[in-house]
């Protein structure tokens, strides 16, 4: 099916991957459409899935004690997202994971998720390297934090994710890079 | 040799390893004792390395155009650390690694790091596990420095890793949780 081989693309480009393989991951992944605003993930529930990002957006974040969502992590197309430790551990989440558009992802449940790493135990050697960049990512992120101003950490975001930041909801993106939609407003009104 | 022992009894808790690939793993990892301020890796240069911490403790920081060394991640006994993005890429790290005190490391360089996830592929799942582990704790720390107060965040860690805040330096701790060496001695003083 032509939403496995975007998978099968991305796959490719950190390792390889036996046809009779790639027939398993079909198998076990099921495709889905979801609307702008589904929850994938409650928080305080247990997360059973990992979620592949073909089109559109997720987003994972945390509903805090002063009422706000702080967005934690988007997932972009080519990306995988779950609460990993929820995953592992079974203990309910302190995330939630929403659609921020119409998304199209691959999901792979719980029931399938230790049958198919034990028959394509190459998939340890991707999701390795998956968990690897996003591990990298997060700490540039608390670099970015820590040392950048709140105007220096848009920049580089607008630099790296040009078309993202026009996609986005500007609420959201000033949730992401840990300021007010108004200081976002006042930032994007001086750069034009 | 004892030193292995430690790292098998960690990597059992998270997967099986046959006897055989032990004996590999043995012959491929390389171990060290290093001094405090011992620079493992500088910034700039390619990282050549893993670096699993038996004993001691290492940090990997930056060095800003402020001139501050800015702490983004400790290496704990039970932690690999690494810029394994720079590993992986071959491009110069943005970062240092350096030990905190006399610290006992295994060390994985790159010239075995090929033939030894061939020989024992089942590290791809061990390690999977490893990055998936401090991603979930750096996206942990990102909520923490959108979410929380200072002080909080001194908790946190405080209650966390209680015998670590004993060890470690203070100006280096204040550093790792974003605010100033004056403003932590305020907290422990509220504290006591």
């Amino acid at each position: 099916m032509k939403q496995h081989i975007i998978l099968f693309d991305h796959i490719r480009r950190f390792t390889r991957l036996e046809t009779t393989h790639e027939a398993i991951l079909v198998e076990k992944l099921k495709y889905k459409t979801v609307d702008r605003k589904c929850q994938l993930l409650p928080q305080d529930q247990v997360c059973n899935a990992y979620y592949f990002v073909l089109e559109g957006c997720l987003r994972l974040y945390k509903n805090t004690e002063d009422g706000i969502e702080q967005i934690l992590q988007f997932g972009i197309p080519g990306w995988w997202l779950s609460d990993f430790q929820s995953f592992e551990t079974r203990r309910p989440s302190e995330y939630n994971i929403q659609a921020v558009q119409p998304t199209k992802v691959l999901i792979l449940e719980r029931a399938d998720y230790a049958q198919l790493f034990e028959e394509v135990p190459e998939l340890n050697h991707y999701f390795r390297l998956m968990m690897q960049k996003a591990y990298m990512a997060s700490l540039k992120k608390v670099e970015l934090l820590l040392c950048e101003s709140a105007e220096k950490r848009y920049e580089q975001f607008v630099n790296a994710f040009p078309n993202f930041v026009q996609i986005i909801p500007q609420y959201m993106l000033a949730s992401f890079l840990g300021f007010s939609p108004q200081f976002l407003s006042m930032l994007r009104a001086k750069r034009c």
